[in-house]
C-alpha cells in the first residue's frame, strides 16, 4: 500500500475524550475512528490487524474441528424468555419493530444456537459437535470509556461445544485451553497471558479466564509464579490458594480479560429440551461448553502490551503490514523497485511514499504506526548499493544487501 | 469435509412457510436456517457459499482501489437526523438504551462514512478516494417472505466513492460497472444480469441496477436484447425505449436486483458539509458515489437461477466444495485415499463417507446439494482401476484415471 493513497492520516494529538493507551495510540495512528462511547469504526489499517487476528482464530477453531457458521444479531425475544434472559439479562439492547414484535440484539448466542442444534441432534452418532462463528455482539455498556476494551458493539469468536457425556466434554474443554493458548502466543501476549480460574456461575464451580497482565487492565487477579495460573479476585474468598499445588503466596496484577471458556453443563440444554438417544435408546441431556473470544479486545490489549512512548509495536502475526519502506531519497526510483519486488513476492508492505513529508515526519510516523520492520532508502544506503533495517522493537540500525533483504522477508 | 462429521443433514421436505425456491432448497439441503421471516442463520456448507462470493467482491473492489474498512451497526440518533433519514426512512430500526439514548441500526452508512471521511478529506490531494466494507445491514421488513432475496439483517458490500468532479466521479462509475461485471460472472450470473436503468432519487436522474433475469424475480424490467441493457418498470413512463440505441421493442422480464450503483452527486456532502479545497485554494463540495451488493441476496438469485428438479447446481467458483466424493465401495479404502490425496493438494472435497446410507440416498443428497463435480468409487470401479466422474449440470458419466481425475482438479 501506498501511503500516499492511504485513507487516514496520523494525528499529533490523541482525542481529548480518550482515556484508555489503547484508544489514544489506534485513534492517533489512524486505526480506528471513534463514533461513540464503545464503538468503534475499523479504519483500513486497525481492519487489517483485526483481519489477522480474525484468521489465526478461525484458523485454530477448524483445527480444533470447528465448522463456521453465522447466526444473526437480530434474535425474536421468544427465544429470550425460554431461559429468563430477556427479564435479568442487563445489557441486553431490545428493539421493536412497527407491527410490536420485540427484538433482542444479541450479546452472545446460546439462545440461538441450543435450538438449532436441536434440529439435527438426535443420537448419540451426532456427537460430539463444535460449531462456531465470528459475528458482532452488542452489550448496553452505559460507561464505556476503555476504547477497544470494553465495547457496545464488538466482534466476537463464540464456539459452542456439545457432547454426550462430562468426560468428552472435559477432554474438549482442555483441548480447547491449548487452542487458546496458540491462539494469544500467536497474537503477541502468550508469555504474559495466564489461565485463571473464575467463577462458574450457577452451573460450574469454576470458569476459565485467559487474563493478559498489564497495569491497563480492568481485572485484579492473584498470579501462581510457579504454576502459571492465577485467581480471579471475583473468587478470592473461595479461593486464597493456587488451585494447582495450593501456593498461598499469589501475586496481585492487573489484567485485561483476552477469552474465556464456559463448562455450560446442561444449562441451555434443559432449557430448551436438547437431549440425544444413548448406544442403549435412552433420551439424555446433551452437555455444553462455549468458548469465547473479543477480537477487538484482544487487539486492544495487543496494543496495550506493545507500544512505547513513541507509538504501537506490532507483533509480526498481527501487524497489518510486515514492512514499513520509507523513502527519503531524492529520487524514489529505487524504493518504487523494491515495493514492487517485495509485493510481488507476496510481502506485505506499507511504502511511505510522501512527497510533501520530513524524514523525521517520516520516521515518527513509522514509529506510531508500528510495522515491526522498518526499511529505509536514502541517498547513503543508494551510495553503498544497501539498505537500512530496523525492528520496530530493537534500537539497532543495520545495512543490508539486496539478496539479506528479500531472504530475511522471503521466509515469513 | 466428511460427511458424517457435517452438522446438518438434508431434509425430505422444505419447510412449510418456505414459498421461494431459494430458501426452500436452502433449507432441505441444509445450508441455511430460518431463525424468523427476513433473519437466516448461514449453516456451515451455506457459510462456505456466502464465504466465496464475499472473498470475489473483496478482491474486485480491492482490484477498483477500494480500502477496506467496518464500520458500526449502532449508530446515533444525530446522524441520521442531520440528513431528515431518521424521519423519513420507513424501515429504520430505532433502538434506545437505558440512558434514553437513540440509535438507529444501519440499513445503509452514508451517515457515517461521510462525517469519518470529513475528518481526513481536506485538499484535492485527498481525492479520489474509494472506501468499502462488508457488514450487515438491518432493515425493518414486515412482509418478508423471498428467502435470502429481501432480509431484514443481511451482509452487504457497500463502496463509497470521493471525487473532486464530475468527470472523475463518472470516469470511477463506469470502472466499477466493469467490477460489477466480473462479480457476476465469476458468480455464475455474468449472462443473464443486465444493467438496468432505475431511478436516480432526488438528485440523479438515474441509477444502474444489476438484474438478473428469473421468474424468480421481485422486479419487472424491460430488455433491449440488442444492447443487453434494461429499463426497470418504474422508470417506464419516462423512459419507453432503449437508453442505447432508442429500440422501443423491448421485452418485459422478471428479474431480481444483485446490485447497483448510485451517482449521489453532492447530496450527502452538502448536508454534512464535505468540501475540499481545489488546485487554487477554493473550497468545493466532494462529489460522491455508492455502489451495493447485498452477499445473501446474490447467494439466494444464484440458487434461483441454477438449479433443477433435483436440487441447486452451483457453479464452481462459488460451490461450498468443489467436487462432492462418494463411496459406496464395500470398502472404504480408496474413497479414504483420494480424498486424503484430494485435500493435501487443497481441492475442496466433501466425502459422502457415511455408513448408514445407501447409493440411491447418496446420489439424491449429491443432487440437492449441488456440489459442481461427483466422484463415485464403487466396487466396479475400483475393479476397473479407474473413478467415476459427473459435472452435476450434465447427465454424462465418465470413468476416468487417477491422472484424469487429479489433474481436472489440480487446474482449479
Amino acid at each position: 500500500m501506498r501511503q500516499s493513497k492511504l485513507f487516514t492520516k496520523t494525528q499529533k494529538d490523541a482525542p481529548k475524550d480518550e482515556i484508555s493507551v489503547n484508544a489514544q495510540m489506534l485513534a492517533r495512528a489512524g486505526f480506528t475512528d471513534k463514533l461513540m462511547a464503545g464503538v468503534y469504526t475499523y479504519l483500513p489499517l486497525g481492519f487489517r490487524a483485526l483481519k489477522k487476528i480474525e484468521n489465526i482464530i478461525r484458523e485454530e477453531m477448524e483445527n480444533a474441528g470447528g465448522q463456521e457458521i453465522l447466526m444473526p444479531s437480530l434474535q425474536p425475544k421468544e427465544n429470550w424468555t425460554v431461559t429468563g434472559r430477556w427479564e435479568t439479562m442487563d445489557d441486553l439492547y431490545k428493539v421493536t419493530d412497527k407491527s410490536g414484535k420485540e427484538f433482542a440484539l444479541g450479546p452472545t448466542h446460546e439462545e440461538i444456537i441450543v435450538p438449532l442444534a436441536k434440529k439435527f441432534i438426535s443420537s448419540y452418532k451426532d456427537l460430539p459437535l463444535y460449531l462456531f462463528q465470528i459475528q458482532n455482539k452488542f452489550r448496553m455498556e452505559l460507561r464505556a470509556k476503555s476504547g477497544l476494551l470494553r465495547g457496545r458493539e464488538f466482534l466476537m469468536k463464540d464456539l459452542y461445544s456439545f457432547h454426550k457425556d462430562e468426560a468428552d466434554l472435559n477432554e474438549y474443554y482442555e483441548k480447547m485451553k491449548g487452542a487458546y493458548r496458540n491462539i494469544f502466543e500467536k497474537a503477541g501476549v502468550g508469555g504474559i497471558t495466564y489461565i485463571t480460574f473464575a467463577s462458574g456461575g450457577s452451573f460450574s464451580k469454576y470458569s476459565h479466564e485467559f487474563q493478559t497482565v498489564t497495569s491497563a487492565g480492568e481485572d485484579t487477579i492473584y498470579l501462581c509464579e510457579s504454576c502459571r495460573v492465577a485467581v480471579n479476585k471475583e473468587m478470592r474468598d473461595e479461593q486464597d490458594s493456587c488451585p494447582v499445588c495450593g501456593n498461598k503466596n499469589l501475586t496481585e496484577k492487573r489484567s485485561i480479560e483476552v477469552g474465556n471458556i464456559f463448562n455450560l453443563k446442561t444449562k441451555f440444554s434443559d432449557a430448551f429440551g436438547l437431549s440425544y438417544k444413548d448406544e442403549n435408546g435412552k433420551e439424555r441431556p446433551v452437555l455444553m461448553g462455549c468458548y469465547g473470544i473479543g477480537l477487538g479486545r484482544l487487539l486492544g490489549a495487543i496494543v496495550e502490551v506493545h507500544h512505547d512512548a513513541k507509538g504501537m509495536v506490532w507483533p509480526e502475526k498481527v501487524a497489518p503490514y510486515l514492512a514499513h519502506l520509507i523513502n527519503i531519497a531524492d529520487s524514489s526510483n529505487v524504493a518504487d523497485n523494491l515495493y514492487d519486488e517485495l509485493s510481488a513476492i507476496g510481502v506485505e508492505v506499507l511504502y511511505d511514499d510522501r512527497g510533501n513529508k520530513s524524514p523525521g515526519e517520516k520516521f515518527a510516523d513509522s514509529d506510531l504506526l508500528g510495522m515491526p520492520n522498518r526499511v529505509v532508502i536514502s541517498d547513503k544506503t543508494i551510495e553503498a548499493g544497501k539498505y537500512e533495517i530496523k525492528k520496530r522493537s530493537e534500537k539497532e540500525v543495520k545495512l543490508i544487501s539486496r539478496d539479506e533483504l528479500l531472504n530475511m522477508f522471503k521466509k515469513k
